[in-house]
């Protein structure tokens, strides 16, 4: 039995979870970020508290595993930065470790969504395995021989920062050319209204928003591609042939067994998948050699309470 | 002690190593591989046996490591490709285990350079740690919790193919805006033949080869922009701009404790170093947490057969 908590803007979730993933009990209280940190950890603990006496099955639990919205330096265990939570520094293990003897396991909340999709959906089935999480930004988790890398300074896995080539606006992080600038609904939403604004052309993408470009959407963008609206299919394509790039270097660097998709824009599903399998084919260069498969992650709920616990099940 | 191969296009180089990684004896011979693999396969195994019959201190060889110029499958020891060589789908590891009974262990020959530079000149103190090499293409050897990573079919830490934006002309693979057609000394030497050819500059480059411009060297290139020559300069820029992009890539993505620069490129020691330094300073984007040193490599001689030796030990 492990405890996970999935430490968000807006709420503090955890819950109970079993060592094949699934959730015994759970309960999520407001994060109250404007409180500071000290009251979060209170609530942090109190959650951690009352889940350890509702853990009556006999099994007892082996530890925590924490996912934050930011990175965490792994030998401390402290905070660095969580820019949502407005946390710099935060030495959350200690605070913790001060009042509970489990052992507590942080980690980036993409690292511990991959954890939940390698470990429960996949179940455990692989142990080099990446997931890219394509929503809002593009984040990222591997793992390499059944552990999860985060990086000796708590800084990898962030894979949405890759710089692969020149994008049309500045990502959050101050820099160019993030893969998160050409993958995320974000920014694909970015490149619709820049076509949509620049080209004449009709589109059924400015008929569903009723020419309010400011109501364009992911859903809206695939929902034209499918139908077949040539500047939908062109925000597409660019999406996939960024994407591709962004996973064969993936592949060229740690070269995973699989890589799995998940996130709101992997929702466009086999649309999507088809075509990423294709530009991968065209950019893959030992033709002869096998790589890694490309999938589209499954595990839908609670993924940041369960990939938390599995966090502290395989780092354990 | 360990037996290290180095297979290379012109010779097959072995030597008796010491746990660490000195060479207590060793012997080359041509390859002349256009006999073929079996004939190349007989003199590796012929080197193995007189390496082996000069093992007279008394301590038992291990194992045996072999770096090829190419990729090899780390399951079955299949070379999948050796485009050198002309090799496909040669089972090197399965040839040579039917005629000794120690366990034999095959990687790309920059990913044992880096084992070589990791476990020698950095006496093994580093688990998490990358090599570029930065020769006439670029290659890369990755150490992850202290075991060198190939990836799961063998075609991993292939950094020199890393898309990072748009280049000048097309890689070797047959792809455009690798990391390699930005940071080796084709690349470098491309570029600067661009800026002498279509610039109306005057350059310390052009007067070094006498205005021919196919004897343009990396080293040529560095020595003038050390002396203040502004299109050499522009060269080195463009290469600084790059290679930090890719060094800041890999540290998104596995971000270890340590990149190692070797290769031609990196004699060119500081006045390179300082450059990528403050470039780096400028893209990394958690400014708050401490991220990969960037050295100069130091191992410069018998690397390939040091490397093969130690490969074996550490993959052991």
């Amino acid at each position: 039995m492990y405890i996970g908590i999935d430490l968000g803007g807006t709420n503090i979730a955890g819950g109970l979870v079993t060592e094949s993933g699934e959730i015994i009990k759970k309960m999520s209280v407001p994060t109250g970020r404007e409180r500071g940190s000290d009251a979060v950890i209170e609530d942090i603990y109190r959650i951690i508290e009352a889940l350890l006496e509702e853990n009556q099955a006999g099994q007892s639990v082996k530890g925590i595993g924490i996912g934050i919205p930011g990175i965490a330096d792994p030998h401390t265990g402290e905070v660095i930065v969580c820019v949502n939570l407005n946390w710099y520094n935060v030495p959350l293990r200690a605070k913790l470790s001060a009042r509970t003897n489990l052992p507590i396991f942080i980690d980036n909340d993409a690292t511990v969504a991959g954890v939940a999709e390698f470990q429960v959906a996949q179940k455990g089935q692989y142990k080099d395995a990446v997931m890219l999480t394509l929503g809002t930004g593009v984040g990222g988790g591997i793992l390499l021989d059944g552990k999860a890398v985060s990086g000796f300074h708590g800084i990898g896995s962030e894979l949405g920062h890759m710089i692969i080539g020149e994008s049309l606006y500045t990502c959050n992080c101050g820099r160019n050319g993030c893969l998160e600038t050409f993958a995320s609904s974000t920014a694909i939403i970015h490149y619709a209204k820049h076509l949509l604004e620049t080209m004449p052309d009709a589109s059924l993408m400015r008929d569903t928003v009723h020419d309010d470009l400011t109501k364009i959407t992911g859903e809206i963008i695939f929902d034209a591609a499918k139908a077949g609206d040539v500047l939908a299919n062109q925000v597409v394509d660019r999406l996939v042939k960024y994407l591709s790039i962004g996973i064969m270097n993936i592949i060229s660097t740690i070269d995973p067994e699989i890589v799995l998709l998940g996130g709101g824009i992997s929702m466009a599903g086999d649309f999507l998948l088809d075509k990423v399998n294709i530009e991968l084919e065209k950019l893959k260069y030992f033709k002869a050699s096998a790589c890694a498969r490309v999938e589209i992650a499954t595990l839908k709920n609670d993924a940041g309470i369960i990939g938390a616990a599995m966090y502290a099940m395989i780092q354990h």
